[in-house]
């Protein structure tokens, strides 16, 4: 049985079935979960806008479940999906983990970027 | 920046850095985050027991840390590590995400234990 924490949440991390890379983690709730099992594609809870978030409803970049794994305390979720649109970032990139973080703390990408963010969502 | 949860923690990928698995996820609140940097190897913050946890403390499977990322978001990390003892999961396995969920909300187990937890921890 899978076990949320005190929030109701539990963290999942997406990987690229294809290549192995780590796309994103997010959070998923119950209902969030159930909505990937029954869709085939990911679905989380956005903490930030407080709702249920269907990955790639904006950009049509969703991410179809090849692949759903347990953790040993049953509190997290591994996900290997096929990511339509090569990016599974909303700043364009295939990883959200497109920055690597240097001793003194500053940043350096380390990945070209698929798309720009600007023609997918427009101007903020 | 990075930015810790309304909770003070942080999610963080863990991967081997020799063969791309994923091997957990586990939380840092700022104090396990600092000695990650400062020691060059993992400490989480464990939620059920309320307490910095070096990783490997016990059973000496340690992580030293070889690179590291961060999301777009600032609010995950991904770590790739130098996995010793070559399993990162207390039930004996190389990744925490040895079980399968299937469709029935069954698991499968699908990978191969490398040690036996008892001989590690003995028993509880």
């Amino acid at each position: 049985m899978l076990n949320f924490d005190s929030q109701g949440l539990m963290p999942a991390v997406i990987v690229d079935d294809e290549t192995g890379t780590v796309l994103l983690v997010a959070f998923m709730n119950q209902e969030a979960y159930q909505l990937t099992r029954e869709s085939g594609q990911t679905h989380f809870f956005s903490r930030s806008r407080n709702r249920i978030w269907h990955k790639g409803e904006q950009s049509g970049n969703v991410q179809d479940v090849r692949d759903m794994f347990v953790n040993c305390e049953e509190n997290s979720l591994l996900i290997r999906v096929k990511q339509h649109g090569d990016a599974a970032c909303h700043e364009g990139y295939q990883s959200c983990y497109y920055r690597r973080l240097l001793p003194d703390e500053s940043y350096e990408i380390v990945a070209e970027r698929i798309f720009d963010p600007e023609d997918v969502y427009g101007t903020e």
